[in-house]
């Protein structure tokens, strides 16, 4: 899991929109183009998700001259979103705001002075922006990023949060050669199955920890099945000498911790002289314990990842190369995810 | 306080030295420059220093060809000494040892294919070797690195283990400019005492973690006379905005932990959004605890710092450098500390 920060698009859409047209006269009397009215998930103050969230149906709005109106097709529920609609996520979007953060969707129609996506292209928001459970959204073009439109529609709809996440923790941390080695917790996410995936693909092998809990065995094949070299549940890692179950395997000179606690503690004992434990998430709610030794003796580092704060930096156009290599390699078979969580909008909204 | 490994110089003394004069048949019969009779502090087996220590008179060996003879003057009792005589230190020297790692001596006399020093030159062993706890050492040319003799002695007797790390890691980790800000605790350690006065010499504040203890009034005003902008008990930080007890300076960039626990929590707190801290000791024998969140959204960098596994590298005449560039300091008064842990070893022995 990323944990990613939203913006409110809510404000963007009614707020800001009405004082653009009172303080811009002479737009008014332009032809207007405008959006079909829309639905979407909204919250007005936070709480549990099922409680505060309800759907919305909200009038159409102008489609400026540099906006893009994009009909959405399809759009995930990420933890990440789950904790802005609580309120727990640090970086917390004024109220009331649209639910969602990414996903994808084609675009429907565009403002006049538009000059590189057309109707019928297909579309994400690049960097992820905060309200994409709706079924209608005017954004401006920048917002925008075009993608194959032979790209499976749940692989375009998630493919930043966290493939773009497993991606960039792979190449940005630790310089990796094929024949090198990770360890990661929380090898299940969604995070964790396209990090097994992208390494292997480079030649990289991985040790992974998972939680004990029923059904582990088949989650053991699962991910042996992605490329997974290792995998061990928490339980069979309480021994003496952790890395005596290591078998042909060098010592991994780059961990992912997205649990915290005790599994945290497993990866930095798998970790080699010098090496590196990146943390982007904390799904224990657990806070992360390092001995003293480790940072003189060992000379380990400890580090953290969000892609959030990358994105908003002057990566973004690097960002959308990674975006469009990874669709590439979903499309090809090479990156596999369950999309469990994926929502069909248009469908969510048909239903009663 | 740094840790620092030692090896055995008994072993060497006497052991190897044996060895070789069996093995090389040839240089029995060549006219043998030899060392004075040595006292040394020896320990034969782990334990409390005061139990296990004794002092014990050594017969001269041979000064080889590549030998220089050293006449200790002075060497101090680091922490770290105790830690590999208790035998709790990680790399720990084959027993039975001669104590001390760091210290300062007169050379004596010289091997005939010795090419940079004469006796009379004052010298250390540079990078700190075991052994130092004995009045006459002989090693190799290459080991020794020549001071100017108008150092003060205790300065030049503990140049290194702690000001070379205060020094080094202020310079290691995050590009520093003057008015920028540093932040840690176990400030009243001969580091501590040297981070405060380097980072001043460069324009650079420090705020100061100390423990609660009487004497801590004095200890605050002792460090502010050494240039501390801020001295804080660990009591006094017990706020909720720790921050808001900043005034006029900026948030620190780096910070120093020696103590682990709840004082390493502290240095965390300070730190600003992207900052770093360096682990390079644990007197509180406590691990560090970190939440996800700062890793993740406060992006905080974890790190360590060993001085011995630097001096053991490429970077010896570097620390050299760097070395004659500190007891310049301390001869222009620039650089102070409390010396109460040298020995002048000498009149150590000639005591009863």
């Amino acid at each position: 899991m990323a944990l990613i920060m939203m913006r409110s698009v809510a404000t963007t859409r009614r707020g800001f929109f009405k004082l653009k047209r009172s303080s811009s006269g002479i737009r008014a009397f332009s032809s207007l183009l405008t959006s079909p009215p829309s639905k979407a998930v909204v919250y007005e103050r936070h709480g549990p998700a099922d409680a505060v969230t309800r759907v919305i149906e909200m009038e159409g709005v102008e489609v400026k001259e540099k906006d893009v109106c994009v009909k959405m097709m399809a759009a995930p529920i990420n933890p990440s979103d789950i904790n802005r609609i609580e309120g727990v996520y640090p970086v917390r979007p004024p109220l009331p705001a649209i639910g969602g953060y990414e996903g994808v969707g084609e675009v429907l129609s565009v403002g006049s002075a538009v000059k590189h996506l057309s109707p019928g292209d297909w579309v994400i928001p690049s960097p992820p922006s905060s309200g994409t459970w709706q079924t209608y959204i005017v954004k401006e073009e920048s917002v925008w990023h075009k993608i194959s439109k032979d790209s499976p529609i749940e692989y375009a709809a998630t493919i930043t949060v966290n493939p773009l996440t497993a991606l960039r923790m792979l190449q940005d941390f630790v310089t990796l050669n094929s024949g090198d080695c990770i360890v990661q917790n929380g090898a299940t996410s969604i995070v964790g199955q396209c990090i097994i995936q992208l390494a292997r693909h480079r030649g990289i092998h991985s040790i992974n920890i998972i939680r004990d809990r029923v059904g582990s065995d088949e989650a053991k094949e699962m991910l042996k099945r992605l490329g997974a070299d290792e995998v061990f549940t928490e339980s069979q890692l309480e021994v003496k000498n952790i890395k005596g179950l290591l078998t042909n395997l060098p010592e991994p000179a780059l961990g992912f911790n997205c649990v915290g606690g005790n599994s945290a503690s497993l990866v930095l004992k798998f970790l080699r002289h010098g090496g590196t434990m990146v943390t982007y998430g904390g799904m224990s709610k657990k806070p992360i314990t390092v001995s003293t030794s480790s940072f003189i003796f060992k000379d380990l580092s400890l580090r953290g990842f969000w892609l959030q704060k990358l994105m908003n930096s002057d990566k973004v156009n690097e960002c959308r190369n990674l975006i469009d290599h990874l669709l590439c390699l979903a499309r090809e078979g090479k990156l596999k995810y369950e999309c469990v969580f994926v929502v069909r909008i248009l469908s969510l909204f048909q239903s009663p």
